[in-house]
């Protein structure tokens, strides 16, 4: 029952009238990209393409789900056929170089198109998501020679890519993995293995795939510094593309889960599958993270874009379902009874899916511009983008999925037991989201890399400078009484936020453990702040634009909203913080 | 792989120390059920079958579901096997009168019972949990020639019992319901309507079924004014028992859902079904209030019992799991990393889970003795009994589920990618307990009738005493050096809770969307405040017994974690409640 439509509005006002991306793109040496006009058009095609294509196999692919017979994966109906469109229509290549087929359009465009394709469908959204990650590990790291035979198949979408790391007995702590790779002949390696929980590791979609593998030289040191990087294709590639040569890595089951049942999760066993190293041998893991920053962003989005989709089924069921007269008076009189949106308490609901399905887009929006300089600009610039992209990439993972699980776990609320029933695909948008808190890291992994790599390694460096960005912006919010209060608030809490990690940085001095047990608190609190930033930024842009316009009076209101009912969690964050580790480690292992 | 164990320690040490429970029976009239050995024999052989029978249908009831065929409907494999079990057993006449073929037992002993039948398998237990209210309904409401026409055989667990409330168009508001009951002869009616929802509604379990249905009459008042209640069984009944005449009730479909998917949830057609009116006229709705009562009591501890099986599963993967090494310095250098529950952000989720699990456990036994003694006590002892359990039931129901969901979620994260994948058996927990916050009332609608119906309209009579009896034990906490600090806060946290009420009050006067608007807040609010004065109790008595010993240690750093951790929810809580209904109501319909 659930009939998504891009939000083709609020995605115009964010790239053109709050980041001015025109000029962005001018600026950043992405000048085909900078026409209005063109931008426009290619998000409408997205739209297009997400609603009537993906969106209507989102149930049925649910429902269906992955098959395997053998060791051959097939999708559910109609996958294969929205990805051969997907192709034709040139999507896989958006931001690619030019050099391997690719359209070399900025990374902050795919991250509208990704936001419509997750919301559609984010099963489907799986398959050719990996592969962009895969490219760009190998337009980053690998040789010309593997460029040139690897790079134009997956960049038009011929073939897919994945990224295999997870072992049985390691997921978080990768070095510890056990994956072989054996030199043999001319330059190649055979890789020996079982890999888990691989995204996209077999399926009917493409002739052929490309894992990227982490695996141990012989003689490689322990742990994370031993690990090299692997492409090992599932047949075998020559200099004129795929041969017939099936590579011994075969899917041995496909994963049973709670949602995202149409994208194939695979168990792949290597056994001896010929592959190439990437780069130079030990470094497997920097070059994974490439990939994985990405995934990680990649990731941040689906908890927006499900929070979406389950906002609009939300809204459209509230506006309609009569339920009950509101409390100060019958609203629809002519009715059996009011629409439910008149109860403050489904008002509440929607609003918070609202103010995260909005925020969170603008949130996502900002940090993939800043990818999109990082990946362009030179010198200090570069380097300032790539620091707070840094800074943002965990909050992003974690603040995002975690408010995606409440998002769509308020919106199957809001329908009651309607919410419950497949039938009305509420119920699908949080088990589907439901992963995102978990892969590419879970979000106690994003908590630990902010606090402890991104924060205070840093020496608070980043931190600073974002916050001295959000002191400069509230000096300008000030001047509109609407959001003087807002603003004044939230330099409070800037504040605050400042001094609480300092108290963290002291205890953590006498205590390591102050770190981990501060952290989670820490990642939410720094994202309900970066979120309400954004927020105010959003009412203010809005309202210099128009104060009157519908627009302008949503965008206030959902800020206000935020401020007063979404922001205050901040409070019972800092004193999770402040109660220090002893509540969690003083408590023996046999008390539990 | 899930093991449920019943947690037969901490259940005793609730109701031999904590609670006095054969004092307790003693004084109510349930002098049979006072030895504390009978009590002991009848959990532990509850727990036998809970962890024997029940259990191991767990995944396999989810995997296989129901099926209907025709208007037939079929359990999973093993359903109707340990249904027979259960009625040799003889645990359906737990409670009830003996006159009609009950052990006559105290109702909080049955709470037990169903926490760990819940534990084991919560869809299976949807059957017999169902009957349970039916029975309770019948018994106050029903002629003497219903009772012994009905009761016996839903007694013995001969027949199931259902409650036909919601329809296509109503759920919340039953006001508006349109299923019809005209007059025939002898005493009879003729039902005809549609019923959703209707949890057990259709089962190869027992040979008959018995639907209580809220009908209207012709020419009934409009509203809730005008709904009667009606007994109508699938198989036609006389004074021999069951004929073979089938009723035109028949079952449409079974609805395809997120969770406790062996639960049949049944669409039921009634064509003029033969039905019997059970008390007055129009009064449906007060005597259907006796059976929703109870089944509220009864989702709440569906939420408390998956917390305690989703705690039990993370617990034991925590401790088994090997990945990364502790910040402090390696915990077990003799294996290639240290078990993840090491780590504080692993230890804030299990203290989280155990705090709602065991916390939760308390509260509802607490509530079921207040149900004991509303059931046996006379005048204001019943009266008093009556006011608390009113208040508490809606905070229960709420409360237990909300954090259920929390604590089940909390488990799929511990096991990180494994907890999303069926066959380890922690998301069916988070999908089957999801349904406990929607049904029986929405926790929207429990917050209102708590606010609303429970504080306001009583003018905080019921409130005071609560408070006054946590002041009356927080002096005696005060006497524990260990608990000072933490009876102190609560304590101010009571206070607060008391102004608050008044401030809701004050702006309610003016603008009655103030309630709607502060309603869940408060609930949550209220519910934080209740568990952690259960906690200060369990931890005091524990304490008492002997301060040195594993379960006081337990107790006191788990009640102490969440003093800590999760009290501090209430900041927020209580920021929300204050920032008013304007930022929910001075929305636009259009600006959603």
């Amino acid at each position: 029952m659930a009939n998504y439509q891009a939000p083709i509005d609020d995605i115009q006002f964010l790239l053109h009238d709050w980041l001015n991306i025109s000029e962005h793109y001018q600026k950043y040496g992405y000048e085909d990209a900078a026409d209005k006009d063109l931008i426009n058009a290619i998000i409408e095609e997205g739209a297009k393409f997400a609603q009537d294509v993906l969106a209507p196999l989102n149930q049925s692919g649910d429902e269906q789900g992955c098959q395997i017979d053998g060791h051959e994966v097939t999708t559910p109906n109609g996958f294969k056929e929205a990805y051969q469109q997907y192709c034709d229509n040139g999507w896989p290549a958006l931001t690619s170089e030019p050099e391997f087929g690719g359209q070399g359009l900025p990374y902050s465009l795919s991250t509208v198109i990704g936001e419509m394709v997750s919301s559609a469908n984010m099963a489907w959204g799986m398959y050719p998501g990996l592969s962009q990650g895969v490219i760009e590990a190998l337009a980053a790291h690998g040789s010309e020679e593997q460029k040139a035979r690897f790079l134009p198949y997956l960049v038009s979408g011929q073939w897919t890519g994945t990224m295999c790391l997870t072992e049985p007995h390691c997921g978080s702590d990768l070095g510890i993995l056990r994956t072989k790779a054996v030199p043999s002949d001319d330059n190649r390696y055979k890789i020996s293995g079982t890999k888990i929980f691989i995204s996209a590791g077999e399926h009917d979609l493409t002739e052929n795939i490309v894992h990227l593998v982490l695996a141990r030289l012989p003689d490689a040191p322990e742990g994370t510094r031993g690990i090299s990087l692997f492409i090992v294709p599932k047949f075998n590639v020559d200099e004129n593309g795929v041969t017939d040569q099936r590579n011994p890595v075969f899917c041995g089951s496909i994963e049973h889960k709670m949602g995202i049942k149409a994208s194939a999760t695979a168990v792949l066993n290597f056994d001896e599958a010929e592959g190439f190293l990437v780069g130079e041998p030990n470094k497997g893991l920097n070059y994974m993270f490439t990939m994985m920053n990405a995934a990680r962003l990649g990731t941040a989005q689906q908890g927006q874009a499900l929070s979406e989709s389950s906002y609009q089924g939300a809204l459209a069921y509230a506006k309609d379902r009569l339920q009950m007269r509101a409390l100060s008076g019958a609203k629809a009189p002519d009715k059996a009874a009011d629409p439910i949106i008149v109860h403050p308490d489904v008002r509440r609901m929607l609003l918070t899916q609202k103010a995260f399905a909005e925020g969170n887009r603008a949130l996502a929006y900002y940090t993939a511009m800043l990818v999109d300089t990082e990946l362009k600009a030179t010198g200090e610039r570069k380097e300032k983008a790539l620091k707070e992209l840094s800074f943002l990439t965990p909050i992003c993972k974690a603040f995002m999925t975690e408010t995606g699980h409440e998002a769509t776990n308020l919106g199957m609320q809001v329908l009651g037991g309607h919410g419950y029933i497949s039938e009305w695909g509420m119920e699908q948008y949080a088990r589907d989201v439901r992963i995102a808190q978990i892969y590419e890291g879970t979000n106690g992994i994003q908590a630990l890399d902010l606090l402890g790599r991104k924060v205070l390694m840093d020496k608070l460096h980043t931190l600073r400078r974002v916050q001295k960005k959000m002191k400069y912006f509230i000096k300008d919010a000030t001047q509109d009484k609407a959001l003087r209060g807002m603003a004044g608030d939230l330099k409070t809490l800037i504040r605050k936020w400042f001094m609480l990690t300092l108290s963290i940085a002291r205890k953590a001095g006498k205590n390591r453990e102050e770190v981990g047990a501060a952290a989670f608190d820490y990642l939410m609190y720094s994202g309900y702040i970066y979120v309400g930033f954004v927020w105010l930024q959003l009412a203010y842009t809005a309202r210099r634009l128009d104060p009157e316009s519908q627009l302008a009076k949503s965008k206030l209101a959902t800020c206000e909203f935020y401020f007063a009912r979404i922001l205050p969690r901040v409070k019972t964050h800092a004193a999770n913080i402040k109660s220090g580790a002893d509540n969690l480690m003083e408590v023996a292992e046999e008390l539990f």
